[in-house]
């Protein structure tokens, strides 16, 4: 069965959706995008997704064709259509269509594409962890505006895969960032570190919901930048993404990380955020 | 008339040119691209466009699938069929289409596209020269890269506009490196000054046109980075690029630079550059 798009306000099997060769996103990605999780057939922590796309418009000066309220209705009919109960939304508006040139272009009307796929939890990775390395981070400076520019997160990722890894730990000169597409927490003598949601790093959803069950659960929580030195030497790490969810990394540049197994905390963490869940 | 496009390696009208919502290119930028200027029919500095491009495909992993002289060849072609004399090509290459997945896809194939525009000369700007304001340059580590990921040279760009000037001098904390779309040289005391051509800029190809000239005719070059000082205190400025050619730059955030007149050595590197092109 073909995806359905929604895309011209309008749902439509995926061979109809044709682009133009002048739209601002395949030129200069000029565009804003969110990656939705459904569970259940209900969309997941919505709201934050929302907020963070309309951070993502503001910074970009690019005004949004609908309300929130508007635009959760149609993705939700997406998951409905999808006929899947456990999924991902892909979301993304480009500044529109018109003759190649920097400035924004008068009149140009937004294109918005959506659909829906099943996608299931990351199940084993989630078990046994995942192995990382470490890569430069020579991404632009707001890296807290999701958007469609994702050539350096792209290049980390397969950097990571040919050096026989499954994710890229991000740092600049040494003080660690964020991952290719997802966040990362260390814990250190019991305390869960990760770097502050400033201009560097992506305002992860999963993060911010991890952090508050960490909190719930009396685990000191410290949003601070760590070092690569402080990311070798912890007792365990993981990364939080809205597909990755709580993924434990274990190695890191061959090395184990703590015991080289999914530490407690990490547990701790999975199984409070598996309750947060639509069931 | 509809523009002629090369695209699936045929000749068709631009409508005739769909876009895939898979294509990488529309949802990561994740591609390469040049402009060329043609003159009298002649596309000029052809194969530095294409090193260029080389070096961008290099950078990217992307295979090109075609030799320099096929696509050469191709480009004049598109030149012959636009029927103008004079004009820019637009070429861009994305790593293809495949279902959304940050690690290179298997067995896609590279999507080109390209078509040719008929353009004039900036007469009037090269003439009068243009106003400039100062931006902070917040885009990655890998400026030398030609690629689709823009969205940082846009909005520089637009800023520029919104505070009535015409192009953003970009700065990293103080150090200039270049412009939205354009590289950016400077005249003190006699000496061409500017960025050289490492991660932080683009290698412009008419920049190296112009360096050489420069030599050729005795005016001392210097490429080292220069702060924001230097350039508010320099007796000439002017940018160089494909589409902007030489084009003084007479005043920065509002205050004039030397005179506020386009300089001798700046009028001296238009002559000279005119009589480098195809007539």
């Amino acid at each position: 069965m073909s995806t359905v798009y929604w895309f011209g306000n309008r749902f439509v099997p995926q061979e109809e959706v044709r682009i133009s060769p002048l739209d601002r996103g395949y030129y200069f990605g000029d565009g804003a995008y969110e990656v939705f999780r459904f569970y259940a057939g209900q969309l997941y922590e919505t709201e934050a997704h929302l907020q963070r796309l309309w951070h993502t418009s503001a910074g970009l000066k690019l005004e949004l064709p609908f309300a929130q309220e508007e635009l959760a209705a149609k993705l939700e009919e997406l998951v409905r259509r999808s006929g899947a109960a456990e999924g991902n939304v892909y979301l993304q508006i480009t500044r529109g269509a018109a003759p190649r040139a920097h400035p924004f272009p008068r009149g140009a009307e937004p294109v918005v594409m959506a659909y829906a796929t099943p996608v299931a939890r990351p199940v084993a990775a989630m078990e046994a962890g995942i192995r990382a390395v470490t890569v430069e981070d020579i991404r632009w400076l707001r890296c807290d505006y999701k958007t469609l520019n994702l050539l350096p997160n792209v290049l980390a990722k397969q950097e990571a895969l040919d050096r026989g890894a499954d994710e890229a730990v991000l740092h600049r000169s040494g003080t660690v960032t964020e991952c290719s597409a997802s966040n990362l927490m260390i814990v250190r003598d019991g305390t869960v570190l990760t770097h502050p949601a400033d201009n560097f790093i992506l305002h992860g959803v999963t993060r911010a919901v991890v952090l508050r069950l960490a909190r719930a659960a009396e685990i000191p929580v410290v949003e601070r930048p760590f070092t690569l030195d402080e990311l070798a030497g912890a007792d365990e790490a993981f990364i939080t993404g809205t597909t990755v969810e709580v993924t434990p990394v274990v190695s890191l540049n061959g090395q184990a990380v703590g015991s080289g197994r999914p530490g407690p905390v990490t547990r701790r963490l999975q199984t409070d955020f598996a309750a947060t869940l639509p069931v």
